[in-house]
């Protein structure tokens, strides 16, 4: 046998908790060496046409999860990845876990799920509310005209818009809609929080979801008489969540004996404080610092910056006191999408033969694309879009809102629009980056993350129309890895979340550089843009509220 | 042998050159019915890249043909329509012609083309010019801009701009580019006459091009003054054009021995002035009253009308005295692109999927398209288009534009865009109808022919956003039908065109009727069509200047 050269080390685990799936990854605590990583599939995915094993139906735009397939990654991914890393798992010294979120359900006073309840299984506002449910709008749009009208200082702090996917527009609406469900409800919890629960045996909330989507701010959470202006019953809806938050990093509780048996590790070791995937990312990049923005790529993009500034950013999806490292100001936006709209042009506006030519040249459709479109001098597709498939998140935190494409002629191939399209989510990050400079907290550093950053061409356009060099995150599994550093802090191996970073964390700096005569060009296009931007906007805006009112019409033929 | 009931009966032979092929229909004189028919492709079909049989290339958007092409059709077309008629030639009273237009060449004083002179056939400027031919952009934006600085009144008539096109500014490149060949050329004449000439032995030169793409108006040509300030050598221009003009309709002269010979009719006919695709198709469809527009979809769509009154309307292609028919006004408007918009859809904007199942059911991907978009609501895709895919001919005369869509989504489906299309061009024609409405000549029935009229979702848009009943009319090969019609008024067997028209030609009334619903809905969409319309006709029209800086850059960057 040869000698284990992680002999002697110590080891912490990190657990990512997406949408379809959960990944464990074993990372030793000294130099932040990824090991052994295991994914453990939810069995039901994302619940969205009828509860599991029933004919109960669900409304449109409704998501839900299954809190046994959470288990399920706890019970199988943890003692996998320790299989793969080849390590003991008496060497794991602490467990951290990072969550979608909003992504939040109502439990029992000792954390049981009502889901899980006997009797109340068959209920659909029992079960917890996936990030994505969409299904409160109508409560999140009472939650602003309310907080308007009464003039609630909190709603500054999140762009001037709660968002239906928050856990006070999910709340109400299970008031709304099954308020015998919300009896019951003893505790309505964000899953972060609620996993780690699952960990230590005791309740803890962690500051980053309660600042993000539990409004709580310095003043703690809206007060009785707007939750009662919102619905005379909703006035308890605070008694339901925790009042004590715990500090990212932070040590929630200890593993407990029944944890330990189910996943492998030692009952006793550390367990971190919740957290969000998109926060803890900041971390795995080694990008804690003040004016270091992390843009989290996939489907959307997620921005988190931390700042030692407190900043009205118009169209932030919110600013919170030590929301992403303890200290300073964390600053979350949002592009609501990015990579699903590169996907939506592939699969439904590309024609057979690119099919066929990316098939013979062994690539995907996206990479011939990119292929092709590469080669061209900026502005020679002589396009402009509006990157709002799925509405704007910031700036104009709009959902109503929707694409816009100039340009096009009869000699107009699908990669120009491909090309245009990339562009115009880069446009869009501009704008985002323009907003928190005039804001007084700018951006120093620009670090990518996110499975986007595997597309050359994405970036250099990003680096040209962004006009500054791309970092770009070491790790291939960002969340897990964050994950794994709070595990390490909490379990006291470094002092703060920074350090851990430091040590455990890495970005490529400077991996994409802009060309400067392009960028020249992307100046005089990025112009444009803003200017359509604010045309289309809408009336609120200035701008004509043409896209607004296609949407209405859509919505009253559609009935 | 059974009896022949077209016994002692007459007919007339039509015969259209289109862009590709020509076509010759024998008809019966008496009611228009169509008895026999014989198509000839052109050999060289659009000569595009260089000239046929050398290595001499042409540059970007040149585009020629060649005349033994169009001698061909006479030679083949003609003899082959007659025996597929199985009537006798010797009942032959007459043959009309009809030519794309502004399609145009230079020739000696005998009508001799002058690519087929000794030693000038290598010369490209010595070749016709179709009328697609579109690099002589720097000329007529000279021609437009000196004629604006002298404030010439024939401007107004043409919509206040003269189109690359045209006589003029064709000509004039041909002076700038070939001074040599402009020499040689001692006869600068419309195909639509020059095949008059080779059926007649004498020039004639027609009314309608004169007019239409020569600018001849009751004040004659544009003045030598006008024409030395474009160029000090272009003075002499006009003297290449014909001065004294035919009507449409008219005795151009008779069918010599050698063009019998040709043809095998028989020598002594009547043959008429020459005329244009889209004009004789008014009397196709029996439409050449005061207020009946005749709309010619096909790849693109040309818009003719008679009127008692002159009006100027706004962006017209012309307004010409005679110009469809004797005694009336005619006016011409266009859209550039109409049904090429479609095709550009399907050709690269639809995914294999959709390939697959229309060959699954037997269908065209156009027809796939159509089945799933005629079944939304109005309104329901959420969108919006400007038909500006080869720029607004109608009513902003600027080749510059290029199209927008607006509103799409990650849920937008092909039919969802493809139906948009539709509707815009729809808009688009809206458009037009009103300018002639607001003018002072409204129009009273709007009427369909070209190819676009078998396709009943197009037609049924059209109807809805029109809010009026379409005719449509009853050939197929309406202008050739059109071309008989006016052989028939040369031969003296009716009276006039409008005569003639309503024996031989045909349509049929409301064959699309609008639902009024759905019109409704169309009333809201439109008046955000014109909205966007103005907002992206650019500065000249208070607009945003965005296309025009965009196709500015396009061009600088493509160099």
């Amino acid at each position: 046998m040869t000698e284990n050269v992680n002999a002697h080390s110590q080891y912490v685990v990190g657990v990512d908790f997406g949408t379809l799936s959960g990944r464990a990854v074993v990372v030793r605590v000294s130099d932040g060496a990824e090991l052994g990583t295991a994914v453990s599939e939810y069995r039901h995915g994302v619940i969205e046409h009828r509860l599991p094993g029933s004919d109960i139906t669900l409304g449109p735009a409704w998501a839900l999860q299954a809190p046994s397939n959470w288990r399920d990654v706890l019970r199988h991914a943890i003692p996998e990845a320790i299989a793969a890393a080849g390590i003991s798992a008496t060497d794991v010294v602490g467990i951290g876990t990072d969550f979608t979120a909003c992504t939040v359900l109502p439990t029992l006073a000792d954390g049981t799920p009502l889901c899980e309840v006997h009797g109340l299984w068959f209920r659909p506002h029992a079960w917890p509310k996936l990030w994505k449910h969409h299904a409160a709008q109508p409560q999140a749009d009472r939650i602003n005209a309310v907080a308007e009208e009464r003039g609630e200082r909190w709603l500054s702090r999140y762009g001037g818009r709660i968002s239906s996917e928050w856990e006070f527009a999910k709340g109400l609406q299970v008031l709304e809609e099954d308020p015998e469900t919300y009896r019951r409800a003893e505790r309505w919890i964000e899953a972060a929080d609620w996993i780690v629960w699952q960990l230590t045996g005791v309740e803890s909330r962690n500051v980053c979801t309660a600042g993000y989507k539990g409004i709580h701010t310095e003043d703690g959470y809206p007060s009785r008489e707007y939750l009662e202006a919102l619905n005379p019953a909703f006035g308890d809806f605070t008694d339901k969540l925790g009042h004590r938050l715990s500090p990212l990093g932070g040590l929630a509780g200890r593993l407990t004996t029944e944890a330990a048996a189910l996943t492998g590790l030692p009952a006793g070791i550390a367990v971190a404080v919740g957290n969000v995937d998109a926060h803890v990312t900041a971390a795995a990049a080694d990008a804690v610092r003040p004016g270091q923005l992390v843009a989290i790529m996939g489907t959307s993009t997620c921005h988190v910056m931390s700042s030692d500034q407190l900043a009205e950013v118009p169209g932030m999806c919110g600013v919170v006191r030590d929301g992403i490292v303890d200290g300073l100001w964390g600053y979350e936006a949002g592009q609501s999408a990015v990579g699903d709209i590169f996907g939506w042009f592939v699969d439904t506006c590309v024609p057979p033969e690119y099919h066929a030519e990316a098939q013979l040249r062994g690539e995907t459709v996206h990479d011939h694309l990119a292929s092709l479109a590469e080669q061209q001098p900026v502005g020679r597709h002589g396009l402009i879009a509006l990157d709002w498939h799925n509405g704007n998140r910031s700036v104009l935190v709009d959902h109503d809102l929707s694409a816009v494409v100039i340009g096009q002629t009869l000699e107009t191939r699908p990669e120009d629009t491909y090309r245009a399209l990339i562009e115009s989510t880069a446009f869009g990050t501009r704008t985002i980056l323009d907003a928190f400079d005039k804001s007084g907290v700018p951006v120093t550093e620009f670090i990518v993350a996110g499975g986007l950053l595997k597309n050359r061409l994405v970036m250099q356009i990003y680096a040209d129309v962004l006009r500054r060099p791309l970092s770009v995150i070491r790790s291939t599994q960002g969340p897990a890895l964050g994950s794994a550093i709070h595990a390490a802090v909490a379990a006291g191996t470094y002092p703060d979340v920074k350090a851990a970073a430091a040590a455990m964390g890495a970005r490529t700096e400077a991996a994409f550089v802009p060309d400067h005569d392009r960028a020249d060009v992307y100046d005089r296009l990025y112009a444009e843009y803003r200017a359509l931007h604010d045309y289309f906007a809408g009336d609120r805006h200035g701008g004509s509220g043409v896209l607004h009112r296609l949407r209405a019409l859509r919505n009253e033929v559609a009935k």
